[in-house]
């Protein structure tokens, strides 16, 4: 089988070096091409020691000729602002485009233009499918522009999807995620925040009271799934751990639930999600980790009052790189798991 | 000046490792007896060998004759059962003494005994003082018998009680604290959930839906401040640190308040509470590591339908031997933060 | 092609867990049985949350008819002593054995039976062939019973092979090696050495002034390489990180060597080794972590009276499971990395 | 009794932090003067959030005039060359001073700028005592300039010195000295070597094959208490914990010597020394944390041919800042023990 080209844009970060891991395992791809700004260039052995012996290829500034006639489908793990000046033209060259960045995942560009900056590619915005493969993954095999989904979403999204969608939350009630997230999230850029003896053994939380930047996009997504507007309130925290992220979510149901029924509607709704695990108990932040799995599990409170549901994934992962190969394998028409198990 | 004569029976856990540690710095108090199951008893540098050259005494067998002739004030860090049939001797050998266990914190003894057990003393329960010193402190003062709070509910109570006591949460929404604990809350006995490489690089909920022991305890004295009713969810998760509790409370004001009032709220109710830090910004469990500080920082959500309050202490020291002994100032008469700061 | 049929016994342990984990990645072999003691029987997933999805079958009590009729291969996960309970009958039933225990490694019986216990299987013994694919890749190929090496052998002797293949070292002078291990490798059973609260922030020395049991297996094989005996002396260390060993290995050159002369000796002398790095930069262990490979930088002291050899790997991988998985593939004819990379 | 004032020169690094903290319990000493680099400056709970609460004090920028007028004694946290700018005009205004840096170590002024660089104070550096209270204490009693010792070299010097004193150790044989250090040693300046997601679950390896600079300190000192040239090779690691050192010493002795006459020489070496262990078994970091306590244990090989030394120290405190408070004791005539219990 003649297999698909793939290259890497912002190759020297943490998402850049975990797509790669996953696709040095996958079947039908190589990596032809690693791109990164011209301080981090390099063998990819020198960038990431881990690499070593594993993948021999060099990271390069970005050419955009020379890029284009080696690659079949781009995975652009930059920060957002930058993504929107690289990817038309790759589009533009007949590329599959995977976007890692916040640049087309929120259509509604006033909220963008709120949160981020101004938006100067708005006509593949429109196009742009948002890349969470269990409830889009229709739109996602026939676009050549996937918005990779941001962490915190995917761990959320996945978490309510089921409940919204057989629209058993009463949408009255502020719903509230209070997420728990791994040092990795933040980037490689040190900081005086994240310098190992200030985080070490430290738990706080940060983008107080509802302004990260994940909560528009969270509710853009999860009203699209109850087909109304939900009221949404997103609280994260860093812990001193590599990676994973561990969302609790608090939602007030509409009517009486049993535990039973509740554990089958998700049972159900994942069915076929070969990376939702839906768990009879509380799911653990390591037995995600290094995985593409999503572990959830919805508790009816001992009061009745409250759905709590807890959702579990490696943030680079399923949060990350591999969701985007995920992705990438349904735009290719590959076996959604290849590379992933 | 006569120094008290301060007794520990459960010496050879976590709690009665702090409260040695605390107690060594204390200028007017001295630890004449220590105590615990025939198992762990020998010199105190055997049995903890970061105290070596610090304290020269053995754990010995209690035994209440010797005990009661050397001490004038017991620490009980004992479980929850065991510590009710210790304390009516105590007490009527003129002890006085700060019970760490849940027996005497809750003063329905239906619901005690449904989320713990038959309940043997209730004469004594009945004279017991909840030992949160910010906020009964003229009762510690008084008592012979103080219930030392738990962690979680130290950290919680002392997050709401400004809100309820000003009346300003809509008491018909359920209030719900996600909270996060470290490692050594689980206690000193090894098993599989908390072996090192299980538990090392990980974080999961526990106590699922409302389902931990704590939440009573929180109820009772969070409906008690607020002079009514509280309708109160309790989600805990563990993650891989040693200590620390980090709580994020949401609550919904029952009308709009400013971010400064609120503020100003918190400021002023804590005012005389050497021990409160009220913070502008998120507090971060490493700033309260080894102490007996709760740093508390609220915040009006920029939705403004929610009011989210950060509370953050050390489990160990705050909840629980730090604040023991800061009950012990308070019941000797000594200034509160003696060998505390 | 038909695949190989793997068995696993002992599986419900780390190394157990670890090579299920590479054998999924493992093209041409199959998992067909998995077996552990009658209290840790059950489906994978619920012992081991992290296979969930993954992998699914149950592990079952041994019963020596139905594996040797379900399996080609057997990897023993087992502790020495019952380890040499199964080998014979496995042996005699025509499937070929990997062993993980100490009872196949040392030739000289009475150094077994010092160190451990009395030998019970001397038969097999003779045949066994140490697993280390460096340095006895022929011999593993022909063999029906691999003696899997000990995970500080296997950082320690490929460290030294180099050197003392060359005839470098001066053996009137006793090799020193200092080494580091996460805590996986004390095994999965609770203890409150390894309970997290104990362990967590902590560093400190075991297996005191050269008593641990892998000295004699490193002397055995060392003197063997060297040609002569070699004295040794062994002093292990456990952090409190989950996986990974870093040798510091002190030696003292015959004569002088140039640092240029010392690195292309061991890159010449691993240069068909797929699995082992020659860094010019001290190694690390998270760049291992997760890897079969084996990370080594030899120097020359600044003194020049010493040369310090570092050697890196994962204890579970390279040092457990990746190991057997690299010989399986040279008992099977596969490529060496298959599965592994 | 009136009180010895205290300014912290360097106040806003870890060892400054440390030295706070440690003198807020001492009895005879009141901090009055804090200062930093401009950048550094403010109140001392917003560069150490930590501290709020404990201490109502500015970090200001240094002013001699101003500083002088409030100091009796100066802690120098600064950096080698910078140190010895401040020092001089320190002294001939009559404070006394203890100083962090190399600056006043190194006694050959050849060995100083070859490892450091041009030194500009050799006046005082003739004056100046090594600060090793368990081996120079009538010297610091009599001094006002007191160079406080390396980290590295307070944990090996104190494990040597009963065998050099002695005359134990076969000189003609390299001692080498394989150490394990915390993060906190490596400062507070981010680095991506040291950021969360690099340095957590990591140790490797730094300052190769006898580089380190404290290499000179360690053998002018060690020879110093041998009266001879001592041959020494130091490697040092680090690991992904907060605090402490361990050294794993590895020396030769002259002749057979017994376990017990082994131990019975430390202790009756270190009789005195109210801060050195000497332990029957080996030391671990976790029991020195947080600590000024030195645990000491020394072993004969089973071999007989080595002797290994365990040395722990908590870097920050009897490696830096309660070194300097128990320097400080002496040189006011407290006891030394004051404020470090």
């Amino acid at each position: 089988m003649h297999k698909v080209r793939v290259g890497i844009i912002g190759a020297s970060g943490y998402t850049g070096l975990e797509a790669i891991k996953v696709l040095l395992s996958h079947r039908y791809v190589e990596i032809t091409s690693l791109t990164a700004l011209p301080e981090d260039t390099g063998p990819i052995g020198k960038i990431f020691p881990a690499l070593r012996g594993k993948l021999n290829i060099d990271i390069e500034p970005f050419d955009i000729d020379k890029f284009t006639k080696k690659v079949d489908i781009a995975l652009c793990c930059l920060p957002h602002k930058v993504s929107m000046s690289y990817v038309p033209s790759l589009l533009e060259s007949g590329l599959k485009v995977i976007d890692f960045s916040a640049d087309y995942r929120l259509k509604d560009i006033s909220i963008y233009e709120k949160f981020y900056t101004t938006h100067t590619d708005k006509e593949n915005l429109k196009k742009a499918v948002y890349g969470l493969p269990e409830i889009y993954k229709d739109l996602i095999s026939k676009t050549s522009l996937v918005a990779n989904p941001g962490c915190f979403p995917t761990s959320i999204i996945l978490g309510l999807a089921p409940l919204l969608k057989e629209g058993l939350v009463d949408t009255n009630e502020t719903i509230i995620a209070s997420s728990i997230t791994g040092v990795s999230g933040a980037g490689r850029r040190p900081s005086l925040q994240y310098h190992f003896p200030e985080m070490n053994e430290n738990i706080f939380p940060y983008a107080i009271g509802g302004s990260h930047r994940h909560s528009p996009e969270i509710e853009q997504v999860i009203s699209d799934i109850a087909g109304k507007n939900i009221s949404f309130l997103f609280q994260p925290h860093v812990a001193s751990i590599d990676r994973g992220i561990l969302s609790t979510i608090y939602t007030t149901p509409k009517e009486d639930i049993r535990q039973e029924k509740l554990f089958e509607l998700y049972k159900s709704f994942y069915n076929k999600a070969p990376f939702v695990r839906i768990l009879e108990e509380a799911p653990k932040l390591k037995a995600v980790a290094n995985t593409n799995f999503c572990d959830i599990h919805p508790v009816v409170c001992h009061c009745g009052r409250k759905i709590i549901v807890f959702s579990a994934i490696d943030n680079l992962i399923k949060g990350a790189s591999g969701q985007a190969v995920q992705n990438l394998n349904i735009m290719c028409g590959f076996d959604e798991k290849e590379g992933l198990l």
